[in-house]
This record gives structure tokens, C-alpha cells and sequence, in this order.
């Protein structure tokens, strides 16, 4: 028998396939030193036994309580952290509005470090409790305010990619809060890539630059350019937003005369590590362009009611073979839970197939074979945003970090009552997705380390 | 001065008309011994510092905590209290299977008194957690268990509006759940509205016999004459669903030849006590009679995602005259919180407004002038149910009962915050209304009395 860095018994549910989930009833999982699942041994197993034997009570040793269960944790595959401070408030201004009036405004503030600690500093602690153990982010333009954010996924123990904003075009972009030229705008990039893959040598569960470029209207082609070869030489990651309202989509193809999907990639900006947000308005050979280099796109149902005018087609686009994950796309999308989203994909994807007008005849309302089921979603924000990412995060298995979370559904103030059926645990996990709230997740972990726990 | 039953000092969110919000900042709200607001006094008025001076130190005086404030009790117009046993379950199913598979099977359980307590106990218990004050319940068939759930509201003080089940149609229902026969349905139903008055007697709240033929398809027609005329005789509450979904909404143009507004209306079934559920697929003369007739629609917006095959088009039924307020259809809906049922209105509307088909140009897409605010939503899940029910509920205002929840947002584990900036209580209610959990909701209160509470 190996010997393990510590050993969890518990029953787990982690995807199998996009609609397909795992249940690991009363397994052990066995992690190495590094945090990751070196074993996964279900009851029937002989060693079973010999680890039990070897482990119980001792010191990393960890047993969940009745009505405890294992979810991986959440991915949140897109989120704007200066605009925690905002979420919630001018959900009701079209989007162009709503970036010059509320969110430029704000973001400015972030040249203010102490400002930025305040309000990272509790964003990483909600989404913590809120069960997301990596997340993918748009900070400011700001380089320090940037690797500050790095700094304090690090210190809470969450997978953090961080992006420092570039927006150099001196038209689209107001005096007060855009990066000062091109060359500026690419050399901090290099600067603060360096910096947080130092950050990332002496952090356990990993931090990781972003090379992100606001969305194309706020960046002029050079800086665009000179950002797809600064991914190439680092092969870092990238995000951006692609095609996501009426607006954005019309602009672009104004303006270069192509979808967004083409122009990313003539700039070198679609590749294996970039996700792009929101995508509702791709067409199929975007779609295409997207499955062929790998592209990941981040579905966010919350916000896209907001701000993206149409409901993304995921069904449709995840069976071309594209990476699809989930995001909050706060403070486009109020919430910072991953699980609203997991019910607004489902939600969405219904009134996709519905249609929403009664007036029309059922057969001119919506979009046949849209739908989508709540396992489904549960893959997206899982398992989906780990392979976004190319990560091995997302799902309860040999080989994954142990990014997870403990959802009680007996806490008090919270409980999720089965009255007396049958317990099937694929319900359990229905009463958890549609009905748990922010109370049940009781312990989060990630990479091996407890980052988040609630007193009982 | 007059003299008080309780005086409560905070500041208080409650609707002035659908679209405005009173702001009550820092009031004094006197009640009377029933329970009502019998003085609301702001801090400019002469009589303030008198009534501070004669009540501040009494068991009587409550005064909110920094970051404390209340909202009104939400009203839930709309909920089958049987379906709480599932909910969250099987959300993937047509309407007519759940109803066989599912929902019919669970409701004849509640032939045993013990299953229907714990269930209802929970239940009441729940929705008071989650700040529901008020209540229009479905029941079940079972005049026994209907009458239980009445005692259970009236014990832990909820104001509860119950109905027993009519559905006597043989061909439509199985045969091991339905009224024996249309008389039994009949006598039965009167039985129960004199049990539950004599009920209400004893009752600070309230508590009310609602006349419930389930829907038009599962009712003779001689049952829903009859149920007509018992309204009448004891001027009671009737709730039925009404033009829910494709299905049902053809089903009776079929037998019936007219829609369900006018067949509902020709049985006596459309009065100023009336709420129907859904109406998805109400045309411009149906709403024309529910206005005249006084008829309220409780507006479903979760369950309707999953059942309905449409999204109801709440701002043009509301600009006809129509009384409109929430419910959360448990278990057509997975949430037994009104307050997501706020923000999926929101959501709803905007769909129906934006559209969902992003392969439609733009103005093909959706339905010009649907959309509703966040504001609207909240006046329809309080003062509009308040108002659809013909009682003095859902605002905080001289002449209404004291039904009012204590939103903190500074509880631990789930604070709000608004960093520093200046304090706009505009945006508070934004910030409640879209990030608050039932966390947040550290005391419920109905009639005067306190009904829940968290410890902090
Ligand atoms: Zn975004
Ligand atoms: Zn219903």
C-alpha cells in the first residue's frame, strides 16, 4: 500500500460526461503531496480495508458526517473583480451605457491599492464560500493593482488567473482610465506576466498570468497583434469577450470587416489556453474556427440576460466540439455563485427551446433541441471549465487536484429534506443543485489545502 | 399621544406605486393591538422624540441594528404544498407526465395525516425562513390533510389562504386520487371552508378556506358550477391555474369551446377574490374579463420556464388593470424563495423583451416594451400580492399589518457590502434585492408577532 499525504471518505458526484454524472458512494480518495487524487478506491476494493486500517484517526485522516456529500469545486471561467463592487446595482442600462457611466468609473479606482485590497480581498472570500475554487479574471488595467489579485488568490489558497486589462484605443477608451500607448500596454503585459509566473513557483494550487485584451473595440490592432505574440512566446493563457451583444458583434465587423472569431484569431488570440466570454452570436464557422484551435468559450446565462440581447445556443455549439464552460461575469451577472448560473443554463436553455413570445404558435416560438439538463450544467461549471482551462481540475478522479467542496444538506437553517424516500442519490443531487444555498457548502478545498470552512 | 401595542424604529423599504419605492428612513412604526400599523412617524415630525422618550427601554420598543432594515413579507400566490416533497425533482418532465408520474402518486400520500405534518410543518417553516409572510396554498384532495395545513399556519403564525383540492373528473383523474364523486367534491369543499372559518376565529393572522378546482381538465363541469356557486354563497377565495401552457390551453378550447378565462367566468369563478395561476396564454378579451371581474394572476416565473412554453407578458397585462403578484408554484418551481422568483421576473421579462434566437435579426427577436425593474418586480412579489388578495398586506404603511421581515445585511457569512461608498439606499434595496440569501433574514414577523428568527 502507497502512503498518502491525506485520505478522504465520503460519497462524491463528479461528471463522467457532459450528461452523465459519477457517484462515488462512501469511497476513499487518496491524495499525494502535491494535492492531486493519486488514488480513488471505492468499498469494494480489498485495499479499501488496509487503508481504512492505516488512516483512521489519524491526524489527515477526514470522514464526511451523514447528509455530507463531495462536489468538485466550481470554475468560473469569466469574472471581472474590480466590479464585485458594483454587483448588483445598473443591472437596467444597455451595455455601452453601462460601461462609461458605472464600470470605466469605477475600474479607475483601482490605481488605489488599498482600495483594490479591500474589495479583492472579500471577492476571493465570497467566491471561496461560494464553493469556486478557480477563477478566471479580469482585473484593471492597472499592473500592481493586477498582481495584487494574483497576490491574494495566492495567500487564500484559490487557483487564480489573472489578466491585466489592456484598452489602448485612445477613441474607444476614456482619458481617465485607458493604458497610456500601445507599447506601454504590451510592456506591462510582458512585466506583469513575468511577475506572476514568479508568484506562481511558490504557490501550491498555481497562479497564472492572462494576457487579456478588454474585447476588440477598446484595442487598437497593434496592441492586439503584439498581445497574440507575447501569447505565443509565454504560451500563456488569454481571454477576452467575442460576439457578445448586437453591439460588440456590429462593431467589429464594422470595423475589420470580419466576426470577432477571425479577427482574434488573424491577431493569434484563439489558441488552446484562451477562453472567450459570452460567443452568443457566433456563427457556425466561428464555431468551427473555435473547435479547431481550441478556443473555450464562457457561457454567463446571468449576465447575457443583460447585456448579450439572445440566449448562447450551448447545446448546439457544445456539440460541435467546443470547450464550454461557466462564468458569473460579475458585475454583469449579479451573483457571485456559480450555482445561479448552473440553474439560469438550464433556465436559459429552456426558454431557447420554448421561445418566449405566447402570441406565436408553439412551432414559430423557439429553437427545437436547445435544452439542456441540470447534470449537464453542473458539468459546465465543473468539468467543462476545467477542460477550458486544460487543467486537471473540475472532476473527482485519479489525476485531479482536490478542488472540492462539502455541501451538508442537514445544516441547520438550510436543511435539504428527502422525507423519508428512497435515497437516490442522483436526487440528492438535484435537491442540491436547485435548492442548496451558500449555508450547505460547509468546507472548501483546493489542491489539497481546507481554504474555506463554516463553524456548525 | 396615543398609546401603542408595539413601536418598531428602523428604516423600511415598501412600494408606492409598481414602479417607485418609498424609502423610510429611520421610522417609527406604532402598532395597534391587532397587530396593524396604527402610527408611521418620521424622524421630522414633533411627536417622534415623544414617542422615543416614552417607549425607548420597554419590552415593546425594537429598534433595528446598523445595517438592519425591513422589507414587507412577501407574499407567495401561488405554491401546492404537498409538492414540497419534491421539489427540486424531476424539473425535466412535460406537465401531463409529471402530473402522472410524479405529482399525483405524491399528493395521494396525504390521505395519512403523520406524512402530511412533517411535510407541512417543514414547509411552513421554510417559507417563513425566506420571509414569506402570506401564502395561497393548494392542498390536496384530502379535506383532512387541507385542514392540518390551515392549524400549521395558524400555529406558527403565517397568514395562510388553503384550499382543498377539487378534481372529480374520472377520465382525467387516476382513479387512486380524485374526489369520490362531483357531491363528495362538493360537500367536502364546503365542509372544509366552515372548519377553516371557525379556524380563523382563533386566529390572529388569519387564516382562509379557498374554493381550489384544480384546473378546468380535471373538473366536471357540474363540480365547477357548483364550486361557483359555494363562492358566491360564502364570498370565499378561489384559486385554479388558467391558460398555463400550450397543453392545458388547447385542452379546454377543445372541450369547452372558449378559453379558461370566459369558461371560468361563465362557472362563477372569476371574482375579486380569484387568483389564477400562470395565464401564459391569456388573450387581450381574457385579460379584459379578469379586470373587470377583479380577478388576480399570480405570476410563476421559475415554474413557468418548465411548464408553461411561454413567458407571460407581465407589463402589458399589468397595463391593462390586471392585480398581478408572485408565486413560486412549488414544485412547477424548484424554489420556496419568492425572492428568486423577483429576480427571475426580472429575467423573464427581459427575455421575452430581448428574445432569445440570436440567429434573428435584432428587431425580429422579442416583444418591444416587456421588460420590468427590479423595483417593479418587488412591488409585485409584496404590495401586488397584497393587492391581488384584497388584504391590507405587502407594504408598510398606516392601516396595514405588520408582516415584515429584518433584512442584515451585515450578517457574517453573507454580508452585502457596498465599500464605502456614499450610502444610497436606492442602491441597498438593489444590493438585497439581487445578492441577499435567507442568511440575511435574521427575523420574520406576521400580524405583530414574531414568527422567525435567526440567532446571530
Ligand atoms: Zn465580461
Ligand atoms: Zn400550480
Amino acid at each position: 500500500m502507497d502512503s498518502f499525504d491525506k485520505v478522504f471518505r465520503g460519497t462524491a458526484f463528479s461528471s463522467k460526461s457532459p450528461k452523465e454524472v459519477n457517484i462515488f458512494k462512501d469511497y476513499l480518495f487518496c491524495l499525494d503531496a502535491e494535492g492531486k487524487i493519486q488514488r480513488s478506491v471505492s468499498p469494494q476494493e480489498k485495499v479499501y480495508q488496509e487503508i481504512l486500517d492505516a488512516y483512521t484517526g489519524e491526524s489527515n485522516f477526514f470522514v464526511l458526517e451523514e447528509g455530507q456529500y463531495f462536489l468538485p469545486g466550481f470554475i468560473d471561467l469569466h469574472i471581472h473583480a474590480p466590479q464585485w463592487a458594483q454587483a448588483g446595482l445598473a443591472m437596467a442600462i444597455p451595455l455601452e451605457d453601462w460601461l462609461d457611466a458605472y464600470t470605466f468609473p469605477l475600474e479607475a479606482k483601482f490605481s488605489d491599492l488599498s482600495f483594490a485590497r479591500e474589495i479583492y480581498e472579500d471577492l476571493v472570500a465570497t467566491l471561496l464560500a461560494n464553493g469556486t475554487t478557480t477563477a478566471l479574471y479580469f482585473a484593471t488595467v492597472h499592473k500592481e493593482a493586477s498582481y495584487l489579485l494574483a497576490q491574494i488568490c495566492a495567500e487564500k489558497g484559490q487557483r487564480g488567473l489573472v489578466g491585466k486589462v489592456v484598452m489602448d484605443h485612445t477613441e474607444e477608451c476614456p482619458a481617465y482610465y485607458r493604458d497610456k500607448d500601445t507599447q506601454k500596454a504590451l510592456d506591462d503585459t510582458e512585466a506583469f506576466i513575468l511577475s506572476v509566473q514568479e508568484l506562481n513557483k511558490i504557490t501550491k494550487q498555481g497562479v497564472y498570468p492572462v494576457i487579456t485584451p478588454r474585447f476588440i473595440p477598446s484595442c487598437t490592432e497593434e496592441a492586439l497583434a503584439g498581445l497574440g505574440k507575447l501569447a505565443e512566446k509565454y504560451d500563456a493563457y488569454i481571454q477576452s469577450h467575442c460576439s457578445e451583444s448586437d453591439w460588440e458583434h456590429a462593431f467589429v465587423k464594422e470595423r475589420l470587416h470580419k466576426h470577432d472569431a477571425f479577427a482574434l484569431n488573424d491577431f493569434g488570440l484563439l489558441r488552446d489556453k484562451a477562453v472567450m466570454a459570452h460567443c452568443t452570436f457566433l456563427a457556425d464557422e466561428d464555431v468551427a474556427l473555435f473547435a479547431e484551435t481550441g478556443t473555450a468559450i464562457a457561457h454567463c446565462p446571468i449576465s447575457n440576460v443583460f447585456f448579450s440581447n439572445g440566449i448562447l445556443p450551448l447545446a448546439r455549439f457544445k456539440a460541435k466540439g467546443v470547450d464550454i464552460g461557466l462564468g458569473t461575469d460579475i458585475s454583469g451577472g449579479f451573483s457571485p455563485s456559480l450555482l445561479d448560473n448552473v440553474k439560469q443554463a438550464v433556465i436559459s436553455s429552456r426558454m431557447l427551446e420554448e421561445g418566449v413570445d405566447a402570441t406565436l404558435p408553439a412551432e414559430e416560438r423557439g429553437v427545437p433541441d436547445s435544452r439542456i439538463t441540470i447534470n449537464e450544467a453542473f458539468y459546465f461549471a465543473t468539468a467543462g471549465g476545467g477542460e477550458s482551462l486544460s487543467l486537471p481540475i473540475g472532476r473527482i478522479e485519479e489525476g485531479y487536484c482536490w478542488d472540492v467542496q462539502v455541501i451538508d444538506i442537514k445544516t441547520p437553517g438550510s436543511k435539504l429534506r428527502l422525507f423519508g424516500r428512497n435515497v437516490n442519490l442522483e436526487e440528492v443531487l438535484q435537491k442540491i443543485l436547485y435548492l442548496s444555498t451558500p449555508e450547505n457548502i460547509r468546507a472548501v478545498w483546493v489542491q489539497g489545502e481546507k481554504v474555506h470552512a463554516r463553524p456548525r
